[in-house]
């Protein structure tokens, strides 16, 4: 029986290994020599970092109820290129010049595409959402020509598409909160769900269980990867402001000069003093906040009890979602890796 | 025996229909208010305006060799949906602000979502890109909702991938266009092929065939679609720059401050003197332009016989694509409409 660590770094190889033949194959079919600059940048970008939570959550689905095969490698890798997609979106709709402590996919157009040409910025952000586009087609390319039988294809892509579907409105909300001064710990939860939770986790999950070909347990799935999902939303926040730029790839101001509004946030809003309270309102969203603010805000998030509050409702809602695991009757090792992956989410620094 | 104008309206009565009947059971599944009133700017959007050339298209593909019925109207509603996908994007990347003679998404977002709230004009233009994304699941969603066998459904869904691919790769040749000073004809003439050709008639066309269930004349309809797709486009091009704003719902001066390298500017510009070649090329893409210059570049495209030879390019490109539908052995009133609409598209004003 594989440990946690190991079956992930098995299966993150195999992610990888799959990734890498896909983009190497895609790259040699494109003649025309942008094009395929694009594609190579596109394939850099997918390969070049994050932890392969989706396309993992995609096969454990599915190896819950029938065995492992290069099937569903095939299939996960979709999951991973949907993180592409978004996050080239992101980047531009935020202006961020960093990802993963690398350039962002629209600075690297300009770095790397187009050095000394003439151009105004509107063009690498417009190649970015572009290449963006093409990563969504090769989400579904993958994921249909991945060899499972025709009906539990149809299933599963209908599912992908739902799951892109929630992400997209789950960003509206979070787009909206930005001038929404109403915006509550209500509203925060189901922007988590529908942005987070079904795309990072129970949407793979139920991906990678329809290709299993057996369903009957898909809820169950679908509640524990809604919780543990939500609950690794309110651990990114807590790394994105308390983490270090090395191991979270950008600035831990950077969700504060956003605006995010966290649970962390809300929460500190809600309990602190009114001079506190102002205080955060003031430098939330102004972007370019000082180190002696940012310490500050820190620290009234951690005294008024709001960092304590995040780590016991991710905490919380691990255990609850564990208990849906509990019910699935099925392959016990995959059972007791995404017990484990529950409790990793919450624990891992970056 | 329909004629041609006539199975037009009746197709796009079904056609609108369907998308009516999609986005009032969309919209009345949003229980958040601001997720609701995008997706309603979308049916909006969707309903508002276009030819419905490329849903006609699904359906003729399908009705060519199998009888009409409700499942080809459901199914070819997805490629109407793309069009505000892609459309969406393109004002936002072109920061255009009309679109059909109203205004496009990202000003309706502005004026009708955000109007009185405090934000920057990224926001709309934000709201917009992630409503294409929408609009890009609810692609997929339709397809795969509309009750064909699940064969024919995965083969038509990855053909929408890849229909989708060569859109985004030909819209990659079109950005780059604007900065490389060495495009040409040919260059030209394969951003035609893969933005337009394959968009709008021949993946229509494909994906209404695989839907039929017999693909045995698919090669010959890909060649059909992609020589009368090249004429539409350069139609397109010819109505960009003589059209009237009422007709084409956009200033006819749009391509030129664009800088869009059209078939009339290459063929003039390589015809014309040097003075004439010079001062086409210090308007194009600048921005701005006179009447009185604008005139003079109409005059030489026209003087220098450009805009005859793009006239006759895609009359012969309609012959010849007529060929292969010759060889298609499928309904004969199909076969026949297919023929008009291919003449429609060169003969179209609008």
């Amino acid at each position: 029986m594989y440990t946690f660590t190991e079956r992930m770094a098995n299966w993150r190889n195999e992610i990888d290994s799959e990734l890498s033949s896909f983009f190497t194959k895609k790259i040699g079919e494109k003649t025309d020599d942008f094009i395929r600059k694009v594609v190579e940048l596109l394939g850099e970008f997918t390969l070049g970092g994050g932890k392969r939570v989706r396309p993992v959550l995609v096969i454990a689905g599915h190896d819950l109820f029938s065995p492992h095969d290069e099937k569903i490698v095939k299939a996960s890798i979709s999951m991973e290129i949907s993180q592409s997609y978004f996050l080239i979106q992101d980047d531009v709709m935020d202006q961020s010049d960093l990802r993963r402590g690398k350039p962002s996919f629209h600075v690297a157009v300009t770095e790397r595409l187009l050095s000394g040409l003439s151009h105004d910025k509107r063009l690498a952000e417009n190649i970015a959402i572009v290449a963006s586009d093409l990563a969504e087609s090769y989400c579904h390319e993958t994921l249909l020509s991945s060899g499972f039988p025709p009906d539990r294809l149809r299933a599963a892509n209908y599912e992908l598409s739902k799951v892109f579907e929630m992400t997209g409105e789950g960003q509206l909300l979070d787009l909206y909160s930005s001038i929404n001064s109403e915006f509550a710990e209500s509203d925060l939860m189901r922007t988590h769900l529908l942005k987070t939770a079904n795309y990072t986790v129970s949407g793979p999950l139920k991906i990678g269980t329809i290709l299993s070909g057996n369903i009957s347990h898909i809820n169950d799935l679908n509640y524990f990867g809604s919780l543990i999902g939500v609950a690794f939303q309110i651990q990114d926040d807590i790394l994105g402001l308390y983490g270090s730029e090395k191991t979270i790839g950008k600035s831990p101001k950077t969700d504060m000069n956003e605006g995010k509004k966290t649970l962390l946030i809300l929460k500190a809003m809600e309990r602190s003093s009114d001079a506190d309270r102002k205080f955060i309102a003031s430098r939330l969203g102004k972007g370019s906040i000082s180190d002696e603010d940012f310490e500050r805000v820190k620290k009234i998030v951690s005294d008024t009890g709001s960092l304590d509050f995040s780590i016991k409702i991710s905490r919380d809602l691990v255990e609850r979602g564990k208990k849906y695991l509990d019910n699935v009757d099925g392959n016990v090792e995959i059972k007791s890796f995404l017990g484990d992956m529950a409790d990793y989410l919450i624990k891992r620094e970056n």
